[in-house]
């Protein structure tokens, strides 16, 4: 029997294909139907003939054929980094930063621009199959805009460090401008969770790091920092405090669940300890670390002894593109020739850190992270219909291993279509690309490029 | 002043863009035109109006705006392992071939399911910019087959292995079988170059070695043979032999400069220089390497020894995918990552392996590999005009960094153009898709599958 209930009348429905729906109970649902209703999932289930729900909507999708996943969270980036993509790579880390990064950093980052950069980011991230990303640079707001505007779900952190750097504040002033950044955005859009990161133990002050780290546990916001990222950090970490990086933040009183260990790579067994004891978050970015030579967390320790870790690019600059598919790939692959043992970082486990795993690493996981009733309706759609994705045996495996950002056809971020057929509605991607190639036109004149 | 030349009209032309060569000086050509006559390169140059030179083709391509490079070389696959892509996958080793593929290969693998899976394969090389593939397998003539008939380079090499596998021959038939699969193929077509392949040191007697690479001597053609990939294989060389792999192949007389070496992961120091001093050429294939854990070969060290290293994504079950822009990403991370070295593989060096460096590991580097006038036309053209591709200052980050598969727009194998616009011109991909997908349901069937 079916009933006409008008008032349970879908905004979206996307029938056929196959779900991963990254829930607890790992459940896949073969031949599928999703009811999207404003910003939620309402169902997700067996399209079934006999069902009693009458599957109507607005708008319905056939995604026979395809993979429908959560959306891809990505943890760490610096959006206008990408202004800075393919500027100056294979160079020493040092010289890289110095020579190159800083100094274009130095001259070019201003609100306009991150403004700029962060809707090309973002076009990006959505052409990937990212629908959520944790963000933390300079003029940050601008970054919270840009998401707000083009439909985006961001974590936009505002950043602080104790150099001469484009808005950096005196850190006298550290906590107004927390607090001024926070209350511009808590509870403005329910795309945006603002955040605060402070760059790292070495660049930021102990009294910078502990002043962030208060007004971000008042306001009940997360609290990020690049943390063990090289063993240069450590070794300048320990001259400066006599401490690791991990046992300085400690005992600094600024690790809890609500604090995101960026990096976590020189980490040994009672830091891992420590971190887990107080329910600090990781985020591993495995192609920025590759590509910087910085080493790779002990992911399988870390998530043995309980830590949530999730995935991120790290800035263009550094991996040099912002999709996570290659970031999974990657993370999967380097971590099981790293410890010589091909069964670790299996895909499923691997596609759980690009989903509920991010999520959660975020403090978003009743939100978002996976297909269920109730959560905000983040959703992509993969087309399987290409050669290298074609036999289909195990989903996970291909969305690791065989598929890139550009398989993605469709993504739903929040209730809202903001691509459909790989076109972007809900910005000018021209623009955008042009916007930021005059920037870099700029760069180039002045040699900063390499 | 310019000339009528009527003999001198193109076939096609390709206006505008920025041309990577890969020529031995590393000329970059921005805003170039190139032309092809027949299966060659006629020119390639600046596109300037002061030129005497009448530009005049058949097939004229607005290439501005894109980045044109010689068409990339995989120096290992097995091409029809396609249809057992994420059968089995984060398994031990040993479980992985002996539960599922040596089974897999036992009951599925026969002369039309080689030549079927072979055009699947070519098609998702094809899109994803790879022009030339050299591929060790049973049933070989079916590959070397659909390579002609999809206007596709190769270099097929028929497969020895001393166990009871589909088509593997008695040992006292070998040096029979290996001479009329070469006398099929030798000179048929510029397309097609036969090789020989051993699969292993531990899995082929010492004699099948010898005699196969012994046919391949008195032909002239590239003799491969997996070496030194996992730390097993020299354990089971050295009980065998009382040698590691590298010294058993040595003391068979079997190394050459037509000898190509596939992973050559656990080699020391005096093995390289064993490698080298014969002018051994060896194919690296790191996401493979990664995802079965085997490990990653010394590749500085063997650059610096002069040894010629080409890349190649193994077979789509170990990677899971035969995108070489993917193979190049990973070869320059993992290498910096396992080294802790930033500097080193920078990503103009590995687009060499991939390009001019694969050629000459296959001895085609007289044909192909360079956009040079006299050379092969073997050409691709990627799209930059895209977010994850914005903004552009180095070329070569570009590519190795950026890039992936579905980004190359136009292929050119030969002179003929193979696909325009990311549309196939030589073979029907949905009936590729649709003949392997239905050889996946039987394996499916029978549990092979994980």
């Amino acid at each position: 029997m079916t009933m006409n209930l008008e008032s349970g009348d879908m905004d979206i429905l996307i029938r056929g294909g196959t779900v991963l729906t990254m829930s607890g109970g790992g459940e896949i649902i073969h031949n599928a139907v999703i009811g999207i209703k404003g910003d939620k999932i309402a169902f997700a289930e067996k399209n079934e003939e006999s069902s009693s729900r009458l599957y109507r909507a607005r708008n319905t999708m056939d995604a026979s054929g395809s993979l429908i996943l959560p959306g891809l969270v990505n943890t760490h980036t610096h959006l206008p980094m990408v202004a800075f993509r393919g500027m100056a790579d294979d160079l020493p880390l040092m010289e890289w930063l110095s020579r190159h990064i800083f100094p274009a950093e130095a001259k070019y980052v201003n609100r306009q621009m991150v403004y700029d950069t962060a809707r090309l980011a973002i076009a990006e991230m959505i052409l990937s199959g990212t629908t959520t990303f944790c963000d933390g640079y300079f003029y940050e707001s601008g970054i919270a805009r840009a998401a707000m505007e083009c439909g985006m779900r961001a974590v936009p952190s505002a950043g602080f460090i104790d150099l001469p750097f484009p808005d950096s504040p005196d850190p006298a002033n550290h906590t107004g401008i927390a607090w001024k950044y926070l209350a511009r955005w808590k509870d403005r859009s329910t795309l945006i969770t603002p955040a605060l990161f402070c760059h790292s133990p070495y660049t930021c002050k102990p009294e910078t790091i502990r002043i962030v780290k208060e007004a971000a546990r008042k306001a009940g916001v997360p609290f990020l920092i690049h943390l063990a990222e090289t063993q240069e950090e450590v070794r300048i970490t320990r001259e400066l405090y006599g401490l690791t990086p991990v046992r300085h933040l400690h005992r600094l009183g600024v690790l809890d669940e609500k604090t995101i260990a960026i990096h976590a790579i020189w980490v040994d067994d009672e830091e891992i300890d420590i971190l887990g004891d107080c329910g600090v978050k990781v985020s591993h970015c495995p192609e920025s670390n590759m590509k910087l030579a910085s080493g790779i967390c002990p992911l399988t320790k870390l998530i043995d002894r309980g830590i949530a870790v999730g995935l991120g690019t790290d800035g263009a600059a550094s991996n040099n593109d912002l999709d996570m598919f290659g970031e999974m790939d990657k993370a999967a692959k380097v971590d099981k020739v790293m410890r010589m043992d091909p069964t670790i970082m299996g895909a499923e486990t691997v596609l759980r850190m690009a989903t509920i795993g991010g999520a959660e690493v975020l403090g978003l996981e009743k939100e978002i992270g996976s297909i269920e009733p109730g959560k905000r309706a983040d959703i992509i759609i993969l087309d399987t219909k290409k050669p290298h994705l074609t036999p289909l045996y195990n989903p996970y495996s291909h969305i690791v291993y065989s598929a890139s950002g550009a398989d993605v056809k469709t993504s739903i971020i929040n209730g809202r279509v903001v691509m459909k057929d790989r076109r972007l509605t809900t910005l000018d991607v021209d623009e955008a690309m042009a916007k930021v190639a005059k920037i870099a036109d700029a760069i180039k004149k002045d040699r900063l490029a390499f």
